[in-house]
């Protein structure tokens, strides 16, 4: 590197900002006293995430840019070889039991709730995404196995997903059929001991093979013999790398390898495979023919997940356009940074349109971070909350808002770190300085666990038409009742009456959606992105919203951080928010140009 | 690669496009008349275009994904080696006259005009940007010199630079010198005999050193010992690597040398050196001190050839998003593309979602097209037109559009091949798939030539405030009378209104800038971005509507080609214009809420 910054390899986990978020904004201590979880204090949960932003930063942080250059390999067939250092990072993982960190009790689990292991995986992606991708897919296959599994499957799969001994992996995906799996070709005989011969090549499978691990635990959908066409026709099966021997150890190779790995745009330090499974012996998870519902209780939960990812790739770059922006010194501002010497500069924060990528990366960073979190509290509240109306209602949200932090989080991470690339100017081109990186890595999670189309089409076609709107009812209903709660509340009058014309501008276009889709497949198409798109403004003007009372509230006791989130949200109502309209009109103009064109005119 | 899609190497030139732009939209060759340009009929520009075409798709774009895999090396110090095969691409480039295109007859080049030159050059960066950048950084230092140099200057270099055998570069940046030329600290000592001793460090030097050509020839940035502080102390200098000869040929190897590459994001094929000049022998271009303005002339062409690139690759891009929209089938679509076996899916373009990226696509590039040769098109004008008055506001009218076509036009190509990997879901992140290398060489246009936030600032700055609105106020005003005379044609009314309303927002958000910029430096700084991107967007929209006319125009006779446009047109207005509305209140919210967090908030 020619040109090397600083700031490269440093990861500053932002431990003020999620105590604030889980403290003060979602009032989480009091909420999991309600979940039964007495003993997650604010005191205890912030042990918890200083511990693990210490391992974020000292542990695998280092190892992110080496990760990138190396990748990972293939020294010979079918044995993968993570960059130097991943091992002995998972190691020390393990060590401090965080592979357990959000596992049940009954498995050696540590039990810690959703929103604390979420604000932890933040952390962790932050530092180093391809790292975090192998422990963060392994806790997917932990939660479908727990949520399909046989009492006796979870007592031999779950205690060494907790340990770490063992990963999990999933394997939808074949070079046919991605978003469509009813497409696909893998094939599942039983056999009279009662174990499938599973036969077929999957693609696209993050940590399918590795080095990190004893066993790999390989979660495959397949088709029965005779099974119904498409996606009614697809079951689960488990199929370990190494079959489990009479003591549940890893015992006799199973009939599967890792044909290659995909040269990617980023996230290089973690092994994308293809698959290939010769008659390998799995066991069914799950119902027959169900196995695509007994996936989606774990895909719903990665797709969280992933959004929570976004939000640390895209403070990880936001973090390091700061440090260059308060370091790099070019041009002269009058009046904000003071006299300079002839010939000298002011750093470029002074200057006003660096002032605004940096605050449009903060708003968008903070305010993400606040929206997934709080979906994050829907999951323990789904779980584990004493009231049963609780329990129904916050599923019910959780559904509703799943695909937009997964799709709207992941697509304010490009922005944000396209724009944390742009503070530094030519130099955040080169791979020394490693903000684009965080752009080369993030740019996967638009893509996968389903397209962000995908979500937007979940969104609208499933959890808003597909009920009439009730589900987004709920939502908009608990807004507004927030906000009439508020109403009192000093200095957030320039708040409210934008946000009370979001919340009026998505109730009209919900139902005017609701009344015309049905007249045509293309009406809900077309709209879905926008629609994804007004709602993820909904949650972040929310999120601002109640920031912004937070520091009203405080009055003059107020510290930096409140007086910070409420010129912040000022900036998101004034500058970024105003999308929200141009998304209306573009909703309101219909399908009609988009269905219109044949094919002959693209 | 695992999962190579067939259409990665490809790259078809939009040749049919690029006429319908130029002979129908723009009426190049009647324009060219009125320029004197007389041999440039519409027959020989398509001779010119399909030449290149042919050159860009059969000889350069073969080597893109080779040249992004290999690289370019230091195989020993100072010593540059390109990827395989761009050497004998570049030979084969000479040979064929072409880098002589834009260049004067007087010094041997073919003097084809502006607007011609560079839709080849779209179509070289389309098929390959690294190694297209090679001759276009060479094309710009031709300019410099033509316009600065001596007769005696002009002599020895034009003529090599367009035969080919040398190359020129651009030697402005130092590592704590971008943005603010002002702090550059490369010296200059006038020695005896009337040469320079020219001594300093000099990074992102584009071809700085490379194994194309017999010499290269540097221009230099320089302080003269004694220059005054600041940007009124630079000079320029030529600093060839080889000295000429008494014969004007490559002589004694000049004290400079390339001290390393750059390891970038992307345009791996294009050497990006730190050069040292070690007490290196240059001669002055142009007058001492004023090299700034100097440089400047080449600079704004440059601004408008890289915005011209970036057009050239998001359009490569559309076409693999195009092609593998065509081929992959996922999902059923009731209702458009007729009925498939049990098990069969639609191809992808058929869901509205995806026809909604594509169109995005289409609209951003062929609109960003004919705005961009629209500029060129006064590059001709301001150089050759009969009537001074048309030189004087064609030059004007391309002083205040060059850094739109350079900021907004690279934006798009961010944003455009941004979709066009997501239309590829998960094997868009695969780099045997190619379309992820577009969005990699893409991503230095927005930051180089300087970056889109300086673009932004000298719109707003020098080119709006600067002459009180009046530039803008000459472009509004021909885009008005177009209005009008085209109130008649048929099927256009539905763009007349929003094209006059945007006008009219455009009109007064330049009003209330220029009443209240002057109260304080934030305001044009915290508004420049938004005003590009609005500015943008009614430069779009008038592409837009021009080509929305023809097809009106042309009524029962209008080709696929016009019914394409119309269509497109369509979409433009409804879906992507609406954003202007949302920069407009952006705007109308003032620059309180970027100027007044300190820098403890950040």
């Amino acid at each position: 590197m020619a040109h090397a910054v600083d700031t490269a390899f440093t990861y500053r986990p932002p431990l003020r900002d999620l105590r604030f978020v889980l403290d003060e904004v979602l009032g989480v201590p009091d909420l999991l006293q309600q979940c039964g979880s007495t003993e997650f204090d604010a005191q205890t949960i912030d042990q918890v995430l200083c511990a693990a932003g210490q391992f974020a930063a000292e542990v695998i942080a280092p190892l992110n840019a080496s990760g990138d250059r190396e990748g990972c390999r293939l020294p010979q067939p079918g044995v993968v070889a993570t960059p130097k250092g991943f091992r002995s990072a998972y190691l020390e993982f393990v060590e401090g039991g965080w592979t357990g960190l959000g596992c049940d009790a009954e498995f050696g689990g540590q039990d810690v709730p959703s929103c604390v292991s979420s604000a932890v995986s933040e952390m962790l992606s932050g530092a180093n995404m391809a790292w975090a991708a192998y422990p963060g897919m392994s806790h997917a296959a932990y939660m479908c196995v727990a949520a399909n599994g046989t009492p006796a499957q979870k007592a031999l799969y779950l205690p060494r997903f907790v340990s770490g001994q063992w990963a999990g992996t999933m394997c939808l995906t074949e070079s046919h059929s991605g978003t469509d799996l009813g497409l696909l070709r893998t094939r599942a005989a039983e056999r009279p001991d009662g174990t499938y011969e599973i036969t077929g090549t999957k693609i696209f499978i993050s940590g399918g093979e590795q080095d990190l691990t004893e066993n790999i635990v390989h979660l495959v959908l397949a088709r029965l013999k005779g099974a119904p066409p498409g996606v009614k026709g697809i079951s689960l099966f488990i199929v370990p790398k190494f079959l489990p021997d009479a003591r549940g150890e890893a015992g006799t190779r199973n009939a599967l390898a890792c044909a290659s790995i995909e040269d990617k745009m980023g996230i290089h330090g973690n092994a994308t495979c293809t698959m290939n499974f010769d008659g390998a012996t799995g066991w069914l998870l799950g119902e027959a023919d169900k196995g695509l519902a007994a996936m989606f209780v774990m895909m719903n939960h990665a797709r969280v997940a992933v959004g929570v990812n976004a939000i640390g790739l895209m403070d990880a770059a936001y973090q390091k356009a700061l440090a260059y922006a308060k370091e790099r010194t070019q041009g002269r501002v009058l009046g904000r940074i003071g006299p300079h010497a002839v010939g000298g500069a002011d750093p470029i924060i002074a200057h006003a349109d660096v002032r605004r990528m940096l605050l449009t990366q903060k708003a968008y960073v903070e305010g993400s971070r606040a929206f997934a979190l709080w979906a994050t509290t829907l999951i323990d509240m789904q779980h584990r909350h004493a009231d049963a109306e609780e329990r129904v209602r916050a599923g019910r949200l959780l559904a509703l808002v799943t695909p937009v932090v997964k799709a709207f989080c992941s697509d304010l991470a490009i922005e944000s770190t396209l724009l944390s690339m742009q503070c530094f100017g030519g130099h955040g081109y080169i791979r020394g300085n490693g903000v684009e990186q965080h752009l080369r890595d993030a740019r996967i999670i638009p893509l996968y666990e389903g397209t962000n189309g995908v979500q937007a089409m979940d969104l609208l076609n499933r959890k808003v038409l597909g009920d009439g709107g009730k589900s987004i009812d709920v939502l908009l209903n608990l807004i507004q009742d927030w906000i009439e709660a508020e109403e009192a509340t000093p200095d957030i009058a320039e708040f409210l009456v934008p946000m009370l014309g979001l919340v009026k501008d998505v109730r009209e276009i919900t139902t005017e959606l609701v009344a015309v889709a049905g007249s045509s497949a293309d009406i809900a198409g077309a709209a879905s992105a926008p629609y994804l798109r007004l709602i993820g403004h909904l949650m972040l003007a929310w999120m601002w919203l109640r920031m912004a009372a937070l520091a009203g509230r405080k009055g003059e006791a107020a510290e930096a951080i409140h007086m910070s989130k409420l010129a912040t949200a000022r900036f998101y109502y004034q500058r970024l928010l105003p999308e929200a309209k141009a998304r209306c009109l573009e909703l309101r103009a219909g399908a009609a140009s988009i269905g219109e064109p044949i094919l002959d005119w693209f």
